[in-house]
């Protein structure tokens, strides 16, 4: 019965789409792809979110430098409305302001460190700190430690291996991988793609929870520091993240040190073996309780149609980075594809029916704070927790927040009725390697806020390069893990689909 | 005519080789394998050098720890003689004592970065120091900028592009790669194998080149340094060395610091833009120069045979490494190997016929001096350039020094004669997949100080690891780049060749 009932719903959805075959302007395609991939600025634009803005944490300046940066070019290009909004309270913003940490004794030895965010710095330089090391696996026994923390460097023992990389850092999605994402059906509707992503997340909360207990002694007793181990990182790269809470209302934390494994498992190694290791450490830490609101950066191409000019297709990224690089793959890139869009769609003069709206997301990576917020503020009906009358003006939402990979498809999260859309609006960008239609949902990132509510969004499969072995959270997410032709690509696509939402009689269909 | 002379001499060869089927006491090889492969110390030694001991650049304090440790240690075994042995002058010793440098103005950023070895520091912290762009290809137009570097740090422009790797970083060698070598014909003499160490040396050549002039001219007006780009690092691997002369009489080169490839290029980027960068700089380093003699370690088994006894085989790997990290696969391994394959002889209680000598060579890095001295002081003839009466009772010379990877052959260097006789020493260890013996040359390391006086000496084939990608010459050579299971393997290997040397009736054949 159940399945009899399907197999109508899915006759009469196919009935449907015959009717309407979706058209697109080719015309205009052919103008964004020559903007797009001839005259693109992607990488200048790049270059300023990244190198001249500096790492963006949430509440930084760093990130207020690259929200007026984007505002600012929003502006020059003719784009609305360009501007700041606040979505409400985040917290304390907070930026790194000295970070000096070397081996003393036995002997010198620079490492390879990055003090985590929001959390405390030293007293200015300590000449001869000393490494007290807890090795143990039970947090029981830390009783045996009680007394002994005081000016000391916690050092957690760890014994992990740092094995060769025998597979390639990066890769592409192969022909097949993307066939068999495409033949998914519809009830395998897993939320696959990011394994990387969440294995790494898990680790990350396993070591927390590890060092949680350790850090709160440590602080009572007036330790100087913990020092962490870069959880996946080897050669240099080290994945660093949060260090604490950012409440207004709460304390510093205790200052939390990532150093590379290799540093690490030597100290380890040394203290094991008993011989006395001694640092000097300098670490400044400035945090910003002035303004505790989030930020999002919001911009507009205003719609021509009489009928249609206040629905609204949405394309976001977030803005904002972790804090040992400038956030190039995650996700300056992002950020630069979406304002390189509109500089296209603008540079093209283009008159879409619909309105088109940017959205610079701020607060991501504490959790989809900033597009959360604003789906919340804006789009959400109180009562029904679903889009309210302005959700359900919104076409479409378009985001990017996968890496410097290009576009080999999108993922549908679920909405079938998606699928011979965007296979039409595909079919021009074949020869650059996008054409992937998958029923499969993404997790991770600000798509979801719209997902949540009920507006169709979509994030888009782009090719995964180092994005989990050398850049996502990492020290080495600097402009020079960007790819050039991957973003030009990107920025191509998203600008086409964005026009194809604002162009296209109806809205997208609503996930049944 | 030409071959058929050929013929008639490998004929010759082969009947000889036939009458004088090679012999081998595989009693003795089980009892190696067992106290090399399952009772090893080899990981311990290698801590001992490398988290130990600390960086071992040549006439440092690091590299005089590690020497007296192998001496102690050999001295523990039993080994007889274990000493330090003077070979002539160096120059001057040198370490680093302290490394600060960050990024202040437009922001605050923490640089990876690696003074080089033998330059000066800054004279004490140096809170604004402002970098001078420098971008020019032609040496010439450097006259442009005369009078402008005093309290500079020179930049000099580079627009390199950091490409991700789609090729692991690891790698063994394939069997159908060994196979070819093994094929190779006698002809086929080239110095093949370091292609890629080769094709490092060039480019620090030429980048050395590019800034000589730079410096010079810096250093006249006053500048504080200038920064160098590692010329193949990326994502927080360096490949760092030598920043100048060491000989006694020469001046302090000026301070250049290596810093990584994503972050030099990021400074360009800014400077390029206009956009003045200031620098926080803290760099101290102490030259040595009370003791400029170099040192290698020796220590020996003696011979028990009444006529064979004086003769030596000999084993060495050289012990001195760069200073940016522990130089563990260059050559800690190929140091650990060495010593281990002496304890597991010790252990054994071998009585061999012929003395075995164990060299841990210095200065390696700058140009093979200690072995080459050795050779020189007591194997070399000063007249005929050739082996002495004591240079002729050096049966055999072997080396590791090819990093971490496990033994899969060696190289005859040219010595075709030797080629059933290895054959037939690695029979036992087909099974660790050790025997392909190839005609060709392989060079950059000690066995060439021996050959070259035309004593028989080897450097074994070892897989790649990450040698060229990650270690060789990095900061990350550091014990977790070691693979303990190989390096057993190549103890268990060397002290089973190094036994067989030592016990055969003849030294192995000179090179026709």
């Amino acid at each position: 019965m159940k399945r009899l009932l399907t197999v109508i719903i899915l006759v009469s959805i196919s009935f449907g789409l015959k009717a309407q075959e979706e058209k697109i302007d080719l015309e205009m395609v052919k103008k964004i792809r020559q903007e797009g991939l001839n005259n693109s600025k992607v990488m200048d634009i790049a270059f300023n979110i990244t190198d001249v803005s500096g790492p963006r944490l949430q509440g930084s300046p760093g990130f207020m430098r690259a929200a007026n940066y984007a505002k600012g070019k929003l502006t020059e290009w003719g784009a609305a409305d360009a501007r700041l909004e606040a979505w409400g309270e985040f917290g304390k913003g907070w930026e790194l302001q000295k970070s000096y940490l070397a081996m003393k004794t036995p002997y010198y030895r620079p490492l390879i460190a990055y003090p985590k965010t929001w959390t405390a710095g030293t007293k200015g330089k300590l000449k001869e700190a000393e490494i007290f090391l807890i090795d143990e696996t039970d947090t029981t026994a830390l009783e045996n430690y009680k007394g002994k923390l005081k000016d000391k460097i916690i050092l957690l023992y760890k014994s992990d291996k740092i094995t060769p990389s025998f597979k390639a850092d990066a890769t592409r999605y192969t022909d097949e991988e993307l066939e068999k994402m495409a033949n998914d059906a519809p009830t395998a509707n897993r939320a696959q793609p990011d394994t990387a992503f969440r294995a790494m997340m898990q680790a990350m909360r396993r070591s927390t929870l590890l060092s949680t207990k350790t850090k709160e002694m440590a602080k009572k007793e007036g330790a100087i520091g913990l020092l962490s181990m870069s959880p996946r990182g080897k050669d240099g790269t080290l994945f660093v993240s949060g260090g604490g809470s950012y409440k207004a209302s709460d304390p510093e934390n205790l200052l939390d040190i990532m150093i590379a494994a290799e540093d690490y498992l030597s100290l380890c190694r040394l203290a094991k073996a008993g011989i006395q290791i001694k640092m000097e450490v300098d670490v400044k830490t400035k945090f910003f309780t002035q303004d505790l609101q989030g930020y999002n950066v919001l911009a507009e191409i205003k719609g021509t149609d009489p009928v249609l000019k206040d629905e609204v297709v949405m394309m976001g990224a977030h803005l904002d980075s972790w804090q040992s690089a400038t956030g190039a793959t995650d996700n300056a890139a992002g950020s630069a594809v979406m304002l390189e869009a509109m500089r296209i769609l603008k540079a093209l003069n283009v008159q879409p029916r619909r309105t088109i709206r940017i959205a610079l997301w701020s607060a991501e990576e504490q959790g989809l704070h900033g597009s959360r917020n604003y789906v919340k503020n804006h789009l959400t009906d109180p009562a029904t927790k679903k889009s309210n009358a302005e959700g359900d003006k919104i076409a479409a939402y378009f985001n990017i927040d996968n890496g410097t990979g290009k576009v080999r498809g999108i993922y549908l999260q679920g909405n079938e009725e998606c699928r011979p859309i965007f296979t039409k609006w595909f079919e021009p960008f074949h020869d650059l390697g996008a054409k992937t239609v998958t029923i499969r949902n993404t997790g991770g990132t600000d798509h979801l806020a719209f997902v949540g509510v009920g507006i169709p969004g979509f994030q888009f499969i782009q090719d995964e390069i180092e994005y989990s072995t050398r850049t996502h959270h990492t020290n080495m997410d600097s402009y020079d893990h960007l790819q050039a032709d991957d973003l030009k690509q990107i920025s191509t696509i998203v600008a086409s689909f964005v026009y194809n939402a604002a162009m296209r009689d109806q809205k997208l269909p609503r996930k049944k």
